[in-house]
């Protein structure tokens, strides 16, 4: 024990006699120096309560989730409006978007044969039906695209189950985008993947699906990992396993829904825009509450707490919440169409969409030296631990805008390892947020915005 | 490094001067020197392949969940049957016993008022039903008996919600057990309680209440985590919450049943019994995999395994798979009562009701030298890691025949942090199971009954 000390104490005295040197080459340029002391009066004010968190419990437990097209995500827009001006923001408006209006319905699915068994399951965002009687089919099961094309000849009048592991969210999520139409195109009447996300709750995860034109429309559901691994061992025991699948799911005429937006106009430079958001809606499950209330809420407080604090930066901060990421992103893309004039004018944009768990930094794909900017202005939020610039940036929400534009694209970076545990599912509620992490996420928008949207000199894309 | 490295050395050497006096001070008397090579044969047997695993897997995915009066488990009980004739056990037949047949039938609750909020819930075992329109009234919330009691007077027409943490499972289930009968003596209409359980799964988990004499039989149903905390939330902010509870529950007529027996009848001494049992009854969601058909198998490998390799022990061996452990406690009531004649030649009965998992050894509560007797047994599993003899051994199948009768009662005690996340939940699955582990458990529950039903002298109680 006394030489483990000793040797700690050896290298404390060893960093400290490196550190200077280590300073003068990395310290960041004097012109950061201008926004320690706002910075720290921003980072204190978002981390003295748990206003943030209990805003959003607001959202969540009076209003719960919010699909596009439902009465829920309409409650939360004037919501939104209504404590935006509450808050004092300035320019708080709706701006209308036209949106698909997609009805679960009820649903199940059983196995039938060889003997019953109700499965966890929640269809596919977006999903056509089924008859009102059902379908019911024996399944093929696939683990992947390379064994259904093997198998392709075998498929035809099966529910097909893709039964993929869950690895990364971009790798998985292909089999729920894609595998209806990849199945129906071998003549399936139906298909089923095993959910995104760990094993081991009993939990169906949703999300959407991409019809592939030309190719048949068919039903499509997810299931519980245990139900998947059921399935599969049974298969592979020899059984015959059919399953009867009932959906009402259906899509309704397209319904008027909007974008909320509220601004601190600029001091100097009113017209020039660094937009922070998250999106307002959010699957019919669950509350919405990580994705993506929690980002809604810490963005809104970048506004929220400069006004407070009457900290008003050279150009406009501008929050959007924005509607129908989850199936159609016509949020985003409306925005694009109606501010186009102005997007030359945006000097950043800025979502935070990957839960409000303890925020790490910020996601950025750009040039070196906006990198470098970046970093130095992330610096500010050692204390909070939030200083790394990642790759990333590329918010479903801004990435239309941003694309179009060629405007610096950002996105809030957490520690995520408990975010695809209930994205998507009935268990995406508040309990999952830690109040003091989520304060942090909204010191590290307010910061990153309120320098973005003060320095002297606009970042570079 | 190095002097962390020499202080190891140190340790050693110290360990292998002192070994040789510890070891003369606690070596196991000779008789079970006898026990050395059949244990390691048992072990290796047990382990050398996923059997038990396989043969649960079976049960739960061709038969499902199995409560008390379903078709289910009369399939399960006729498998059972079959599978242990095709072992070549002896003795095999069923015990019958009447059972409580409680139905649950279609079931929902919802928060009606401030806004529409749909909950996780499972009506709670052997609760009556709703009127069929459901019970509607606002909700008063308390966190355990004595806030209870202290607001007694405001129970009156109220949903009663109790809100405890969950903390040990007999603290908390005593809300659970009891929390019906404790509101409706002060005029609640329905209760409600949190599940039993770590927090987060958006899991409600059902179990067993007990209507007191007496009191107005109310329904009542659990919660998920995330439900009561949104709850408790909304009333502590002010909201006034109103709640619909329906709930079909309702008793059918007891139906007949049948704890399932066979032996490997003792070869010296075959009047004289050592039982090993599970329950293989569960609650009717999941597939009573962990709760409690990983029990059943394992005890009941206890016996394949002597079978197997040609080990008849001194006395008979003889498994007892349990009806109605869920909600009646008929099957181990029963057995008492119809073996109550031999109750006296019982050497030793074993209960596997823990769960399946990492099996850390066996839990008694008997005399000092019986317990010494038992960790001399249990020294024959350190190689599987399973040589602790701790306080227990009041598994709730044996226990009505080990009290009449006096007879030493053993606990198969595993490693558990896992064991309440999913009991009686629709996500006791089989994939929470390792089947190395449970390999581990057969082998401990094999060693344990085989010794003990060949040793010299029967165990002391």
């Amino acid at each position: 024990m006394a030489a483990l000390q000793n040797g700690r104490i050896a290298g404390l005295l060893l960093a400290v006699l490196v550190l200077p040197a280590a300073i003068a080459a990395d310290s960041p340029p004097n012109w950061i120096d201008d926004y320690r002391a706002p910075a720290t009066r921003l980072i204190n004010e978002a981390t003295r309560d748990h206003f943030a968190w209990n805003r959003l419990a607001v959202l969540t437990d009076t209003i719960g989730h919010r699909l596009s097209g439902s009465p829920q995500l309409d409650r939360a827009i004037a919501w939104a409006v209504t404590e935006m001006k509450r808050d004092g923001l300035e320019n708080v408006h709706t701006e209308k978007v036209m949106v698909p209006k997609w009805v679960r319905g009820a649903e199940s699915a059983e196995i039938v044969r060889p003997s019953r068994h109700s499965l966890a399951m929640l269809g596919l965002g977006d999903s056509v039906g089924t008859p009102r009687e059902g379908i019911e089919a024996d399944v093929a099961v696939v683990h992947g695209f390379e064994e259904l094309e093997a198998h392709a000849a075998e498929l035809r009048g099966k529910i097909v189950f893709i039964n993929g592991a869950f690895t990364t969210y971009g790798e998985s999520s292909r089999y729920r985008r894609a595998g209806a139409s990849r199945a129906a195109r071998h003549g399936a009447v139906a298909v089923l993947v095993r959910s995104i996300g760990p094993d081991g709750q009993r939990l169906p995860h949703t999300g959407a699906l991409d019809y592939a034109a030309g190719a048949p429309k068919i039903p499509a559901a997810a299931i519980s990992s245990e139900d998947a691994d059921l399935i599969d061992r049974m298969i592979r025991r020899g059984d015959k396993v059919a399953v009867r699948l009932k959906m009402e799911a259906h899509a309704e005429p397209d319904v008027e829904s909007a974008n909320v937006v509220a601004e601190l106009r600029g001091r100097e430079r009113p017209e020039e825009v660094v937009v922070v958001s998250g999106h307002l809606d959010s699957w019919d499950v669950g509350a919405g509450a990580t994705d993506d209330g929690g980002g809604c809420v810490v963005a809104w407080e970048a506004l929220r707490i400069m006004k407070k604090l009457g900290l008003r930066p050279r150009r406009t901060v501008r929050v959007v919440l924005w509607t129908n990421e989850e199936n159609g992103l016509r949020g985003g893309n409306t925005y694009r169409d109606t501010h186009r004039a102005e997007l030359s004018r945006h000097a950043a944009m800025i979502e935070s969409d990957n839960g409000v768990f303890r925020p790490l930094g910020f996601g950025f794909n750009g040039t070196e030296s906006a990198r470098q900017t970046l970093a130095t202005i992330a610096s500010l939020l050692e204390p909070i631990g939030t200083s790394a610039i990642v790759a990333g940036g590329d918010g479903a929400d801004i990435t239309p805008s941003t694309r179009e534009g060629h405007i610096p694209a950002l996105s809030l970076e957490v520690e995520s390892s408990k975010y695809f545990s209930v994205h998507h599912t009935p268990a995406d509620t508040i309990d999952k947020i830690d109040p003091a992490e989520m304060a942090k996420c909204a010191a590290a928008m307010s910061v990153m915005a309120y320098v973005l949207a003060d320095m002297p000199a606009r970042l570079g894309s």
